[in-house]
């Protein structure tokens, strides 16, 4: 990892600068793919499969059966271990079940906000080397907590055509209601416009490989909403002479393993810890399976050295990490003062793996700056609130001046008109 | 208005269809004029303002001078109208302020969510033949009830290089910062990249021709949020045999005169109704300034006769309004099974006109069938949800073991040594 001390302010943006993610480039590419599926259905569905993923399919729907004995194969300590993360997940996500709200902000003018459900929900779990079940539990737990009636899954399948079980599973336990083995760009398309058997879905969730992130933000631009733009993973972590350089390693490889373009920052205000952070790095990445991934990652890594915590915080926010690991004896004291974050691991005993998946927070987060803006995924995702409102004679007659006078200084008089035109009829009763 | 009878379940997509919206066609342009405000800031700003607004301007920050003349210059009676508006707007989106949520998962793991006003956020409100200051009031208020640190205006100048004094008024009253006397392709622009006298913000919000949407939409793939896809204005009427003819024509109009291409539905119970709707919009229509408008929008506008009021409820969630007023005796009882529309009316003394105005709520909506996944503007598009986490030693070890299992399952074995390391480190101690 590079060492960066005391840099100066007008720095800061070079030094936190993400690599430019350009997906326009990719544009044709998904806007072909999507024509097809929206032409063809599973006939483009079942070719696309055959290409990418070397699967031949006629039938993309995992079934019953298939699922049912997933929990059977699946060993008794995993399925231990996905029932506790997926019960502390619906316990922290039932928590945030928005409550109605009504006003009556003028005498009879009653204004109400009521969250409803997004009817049909697809969830996206990418594949790869490892099979991402945690990310099944992330999305599929609050789509059922909010009440979403149709909850489909689409993953990329196995070379044999099937899902892992692990997938299934979790599916299973969260409530999914149809899991399909499509992935890709394909799978994007099948859920924004529906195909023979996949139905098409309202909004779509989910991590991918910039494909899957492109054809999401095509398909936003029409059709569908999307949860967030996707970006590699990363974590910034803040150190002081407090810290364990064991732990503070521990945390950094385990966000440089997930890919090579994953993002590590170290922020500190010890020097003394760097080169113990160093060596314990060197010491822990002998032993990784997945050295190769976390070597690339380092090599653009950085550790920065601040004068004090106020910088420090300063230029968390200005970074605005998907993860923040505080692991500071002030770690409470530094946490209130983040604005700009996913999520936030507080202390030593925090590592991030808690949160990527059993402590119950959601591991779908805002990368690439976006926490400046976005929250990461959680059960207002999964509601639109809907405003009502209903106004009394007397209401009316309170407001209604108001309403004809802005009405008409906008030059719309068929709005002033609906107004007085009740006046008049109020008046006449 | 073209009146379809009992339409068979298999064309309500077909009738309920809007028209299509292909933006992708304006990408070039407006990559070009992104290109030129990244490279060239103000400089780039003022030859498209000069090209596009007729106006030459070398400051485009509304001083502080004209603001507060705005105030004086402005009627009274608009004035107290507008702070009547305000009232209420600021009281419905301050109830909708949001609690932080703390829940222990399990024993010592603690889970925390908390709302953090996005710091800097960019409104723009359009230009056109009438002043939007109701726009301004609808974006800027929640901001500052949020508490968002930076609130900037963008709105296209007149001829004469000013905004509209009620405009001016309004964002004064809201609590925004800075006004900026910019429009279009290159406000969006400006207020996503920042120039050398606009800040780059990290949400943008508001409506917009086709070019700002276009903007919006390719913003959002990179730099910065936006609230929502934007598109023609709509409404859909509930009426049946005890509707008034007179004010649902009046409402029905209230949309139309908006523009050619907005979208107007009446789904209705009752076939008696029908004529009378028809004759009180000829008749109502004579009068109306904006008839050229409001003709074209009527052209395209449907009359939906059915059956009973499931298929009529069946059916306003399958359109997914922006609008829905519920002009019938029964209108409370419908309401509550509305799953789909941006902003519900609830009875006959509440016409669109109130929301767009007065009542509180928001008018800022999903369109276009947006209303099935988004919500339309409130407080929580101010904010982002950051999640926190705390585990104790005793937590971590209620938790770890899952983690270790779930971890190695997703072949990341960095995130199982995580834990396995400070479990190791809680045993010593």
């Amino acid at each position: 990892m590079n060492t960066i001390r005391y840099p100066a302010k007008k720095d800061w943006p070079d030094i936190l600068a993400r690599p430019a993610m350009e997906l326009s480039s990719l544009d044709k590419v998904v806007q072909e793919v999507f024509k097809r599926v929206r032409e063809e259905g599973d006939q483009a569905i079942a070719e696309y499969t055959e290409k990418f993923d070397g699967v031949k399919a006629s039938n993309f729907q995992v079934p019953e059966s298939e699922i049912e004995k997933a929990a059977d194969t699946l060993n008794e300590k995993l399925r231990k271990a996905i029932n506790t993360a997926a019960f502390n997940i619906e316990k922290f996500h039932k928590a945030q079940i928005p409550k109605d709200i009504q006003v009556e902000t003028m005498p009879g003018v009653l204004c109400m906000q009521k969250a409803v459900p997004i009817e049909k929900v697809g969830l996206y779990v990418p594949g790869g080397t490892a099979p991402l079940f945690s990310t099944v539990l992330m999305l599929a737990i609050p789509a059922r907590v909010a009440g979403c009636s149709e909850i489909i899954l689409c993953s990329p399948p196995l070379k044999d055509g099937t899902l892992n079980p692990a997938i299934l599973y979790s599916a299973k336990i969260s409530g999914v209601d149809k899991i399909f083995a499509i992935g890709g760009i394909q799978a994007i398309g099948a859920m924004a416009y529906g195909t023979q058997t996949v139905p098409a879905v309202y909004k779509i969730f989910g991590p991918g490989n910039q494909y899957v992130t492109a054809a999401k933000q095509i398909a936003a631009r029409s059709e569908v909403a999307i949860d967030m733009p996707a970006g590699p993973s990363e974590v910034a972590v803040l150190a002081d002479e407090t810290s364990d350089p064991v732990l503070i390693a521990s945390d950094l490889l385990s966000q440089s393993e997930h890919g090579p373009d994953s993002q590590v920052i170290l922020i500190t205000v010890s020097e003394s810890i760097i080169s113990k952070v160093q060596e314990a790095l060197q010491y822990q990445l002998e032993k990784l399976p997945r050295k190769h991934f976390a070597l690339q990652s380092l090599g653009h890594s950085k550790i920065i050295l601040v004068s004090d915590y106020d910088t420090m915080i300063e230029m968390v926010n200005a970074y605005a990490p998907e993860h923040l690991i505080i692991s500071t004896n002030n770690a409470d004291e530094l946490a209130v003062r983040v604005r700009n974050a996913g999520s936030v691991f507080i202390g030593e005993n925090t590592p991030e793996s808690a949160g990527d998946y059993a402590s119950g927070t959601n591991h779908t987060l805002p990368t690439n700056g976006h926490a400046r803006a976005y929250s990461g995924v959680n059960l207002d995702a999964y509601y639109k609130k809907i405003t009502f409102q209903k106004i009394s004679a007397e209401g009316l007659k309170n407001i209604g001046p108001a309403i004809e006078t802005m009405a008409l200084a906008e030059d719309l008089t068929a709005h002033q008109r609906a107004i007085a035109f009740r006046i008049n009829k109020l008046k006449n009763q």
